[in-house]
């Protein structure tokens, strides 16, 4: 069977380690690549990714050229709002080719975005291909993994997930936007004027989990606190002193009639060893029976997000036409991977 | 919408539990029940159940009375092997139902049964109706559980599931059939006159699991060994002195090429807290990144199965016809559950 044909929309740290993986499994192979970043464009992906038999995809600047390559499927990996990539999908769907992308919002859209939403699937259904959200969190740790797991109960009355995990492997980007290095004043002056973005996911989560377990959740409420800490750490060249952000705690509650009955808890920082503080993914799942799962240490989210997305196109590829979630598809799972691509971690 | 009609083939532990827990479901209610134990047929299935509203519903002896019911699918919760189950399923398929069964090696029969499962497959896909088992274990624990966790990977080099389990709240039969009370002797001689029944289940584990990944497995071996007690346990009147048997810790073992890839190790017995041991469920991943999930303690194995096999009812309800596993159907999860019977532990 000819290997599938995946074209890689955006070249940043996920794309590019999501092109290395495809270029490792047996049934995919990257048609092309584009990336609006004049520093991209038109340079060989095999010096983004890594691997010598991608040096003949070159990054192309536009979905024209993109889409010359002829792909079956294109993974957007740019930005993390339905409303931001709703343009590149509706116009990847004008081609009549699949998404998947690792747009937060997209693991489950239809509650924020529901006028989007019913055009994405309009499109995805008169050209009868599937469009995709996946990702390491939202779509997996707190929302798709807790959902699995609850088919071992007979009754689930509330369900809390916490996930503490380690931003030193992340890039200056994602750590100002977590606040690290910041001062208290300065954290809570951006919150209020909106500029940290933070964890973009809880109320797809907490959607996702209240749809599948008739939860009933009527209200989802998000906190930000920051992580102070007491000794000297330091990442990527930002400095945290002590008393000064070495991250932040957001929380994600789900209300049914003011009974918060979904939890989700997820405090990201650098360093949190220097503090005595271990990572880790836990599901608590209260109902019958009690349930505790624990991921020691946490399932780490750059290489989780690849993984997700790249074992899931072959899902997409033979699933129903229309906008989907990974509760419409069937159990993911690694592919085997014969390739010869340096590993992707 | 009108709850789906199921009808249940063996009203023991697992048979009334599930007749019990779709009592508590809002899409399904029990049309009928069927065992062929004297001491059962003919009474009501609210007996054995504790629901009060179903009471009306007798208990029959004969598969053409179970059908007259007209149920959407049956559940057959009376043996462990396909071969044994398999005169059933036929006799279910021959009337148009779907089958959801509890049979241990129903959960992936393909590899140890390839010519009765051609031939459900066939009926199956004739009548326009899936066939699915389904449980703990196999069916979620060892396959299903580290199949959707590998979703998180890149690449997977080995596997490892522990189950470590208290056999108390079983039954006697189950007691005896893992060696509980015996001493080492008579173990090893019942053990090798093949009456000890153990697990059933390593193979079609480890199959799923290699299918799935491509761990391309040429070959599984199972190992039984005795768990001496050092304490005194007591049990359903079965009592263990020291020296004697607490249980039987089972092993299965894939191999590619006489390296061991797929690693399950199960040991059972009755009270393990007595002599310290914390009973769990882990899954090591071995490949990028490495995984390590725990569950403490372990899903309980009967709970398990009935919320599985009751969760599980309207994915197959819904499926392509023919004969299926976990690996065909969409994620399951807890079934909300407004009903009003006494909980299912």
């Amino acid at each position: 069977m000819k290997p599938a044909k995946i074209a890689i929309w955006g070249i940043g740290a996920m794309g590019s380690g999501i092109a290395r993986l495809i270029g490792q499994k047996e049934g995919l192979t990257v048609a092309g690549a584009m990336d609006t970043d004049p520093q991209k464009a038109g340079r060989p992906l095999s010096v983004f990714t890594g691997c010598e038999d991608q040096k003949n995809v070159l990054i192309s600047n536009s979905l024209s050229a993109l889409l010359a390559s002829q792909p079956d499927a294109v993974v957007i990996a740019t930005a993390s709002k339905v409303r931001e990539v709703f343009p590149a999908i509706m116009a990847i769907l004008d081609y009549g080719k699949a998404v998947v992308t690792t747009a937060e919002e997209m693991a489950y859209p239809w509650k924020a975005e529901p006028e989007l939403c019913a055009r994405i699937d309009a499109a995805a259904r008169e050209k009868g291909v599937a469009v995709l959200g996946t990702g390491i969190n939202p779509g997996f740790v707190m929302d798709l993994l807790p959902v699995i797991l609850s088919a071992a109960c007979t009754e689930v009355k509330r369900i809390r997930v916490t996930r503490v995990n380690d931003l030193s492997p992340f890039g200056p980007t994602v750590l100002k936007e977590q606040g690290v290095g910041l001062t208290a004043e300065e954290f809570l002056r951006k919150a209020e004027e909106g500029i940290l973005e933070g964890h973009v996911g809880f109320p797809q989560s907490i959607s996702m989990l209240s749809d599948a377990l008739g939860l009933d959740i009527d209200r989802i409420e998000q906190f930000r606190e920051p992580i102070v800490s007491t000794v000297r750490r330091e990442e990527k060249g930002i400095v945290v002193e002590p008393g000064m952000l070495a991250g932040c705690r957001q929380t994600g509650i789900g209300y049914r009639k003011d009974e918060p009955v979904i939890e989700l808890i997820h405090p990201q920082q650098i360093h949190p060893a220097l503090e005595g503080i271990a990572t880790g993914d836990t599901i608590e799942i209260f109902g019958t029976p009690d349930l505790r799962l624990e991921i020691r240490p946490e399932i780490p989210g750059g290489v989780g997000t690849i993984a997700l997305t790249v074992n899931t196109i072959p899902l997409v590829l033979q699933a129903r036409p229309g906008l989907l979630t990974m509760l419409d598809l069937p159990i993911p799972h690694a592919l085997p991977c014969p390739g010869v691509c340096p590993p992707v971690r």
